[in-house]
């Protein structure tokens, strides 16, 4: 499977190792060439620097041949956008999107988005946690 | 069950409503006064400003007598600090620490301070949601 990940902070960057380890090729895209540096050594994906809600960063990526895609920088806005590019544009198939904000996460699962909120599951996780006594 | 929450950011507001409503006792510390906004107009807990690692504070919030502590800033170090100054000082039973740095939480883990790592949670649901054809 081909995958292009946008955003190589920490949870793009263990995603992108967990798939590349898994055998998939992976592009990863980051605006920010320091980022990189979180890959693992044996990465063996590709490093895309450029601002992802460009066509021509996507495409660099390899966006037109991807299998999946997903938005995982520190930007809510910055991912849906990317995101419905990918899906919409791109036709790529399985698109998913990292939304902080529980409000909007609700709006996007609506409209037909695949979001993952860290905020509400790491309430739950907190909330699971404190409860067992 | 009276509960201390370090933290009124998305996660932090989020547990302190879920254990509101679940009739539990709660106090959210938080150093910037606007950030009470995020709880609900429904909550009933306590709103304690100031720097959630001075004992002082901590004591503002009942940390004291409470049986549950969260440290959910945006900063592992002081989440780190604070979950210490919770267990070892304060003798709260139980400490539940957010830390975003999943090399760090490892090192935590094996010292015996439970910990919650959103980076290895958010990557993992993301692979999931990947990897489904």
């Amino acid at each position: 499977m081909k995958v292009v990940i946008l955003g190589c902070g920490r949870v793009g960057a263990t995603l992108a190792t967990q798939l590349d380890k898994a055998g998939h090729h992976v592009a990863v895209i980051d605006n920010n060439h320091d980022a990189f540096q979180r890959l693992e050594p044996t990465f063996r994906g590709e490093k895309v620097m450029g601002n992802g809600v460009e066509h021509q960063v996507l495409k660099r990526a390899g966006i037109e041949t991807a299998d999946a895609f997903a938005a995982v920088t520190n930007g809510d806005n910055r991912n849906i956008m990317a995101s419905q590019i990918a899906k919409e544009i791109f036709q790529v198939k399985k698109v998913v999107c990292r939304i902080y904000d529980p409000l909007r996460q609700n709006t996007y699962d609506e409209i037909g988005l695949e979001t993952i909120c860290p905020t509400v599951v790491g309430a739950d996780m907190l909330f699971q946690a404190l409860s067992i006594k």
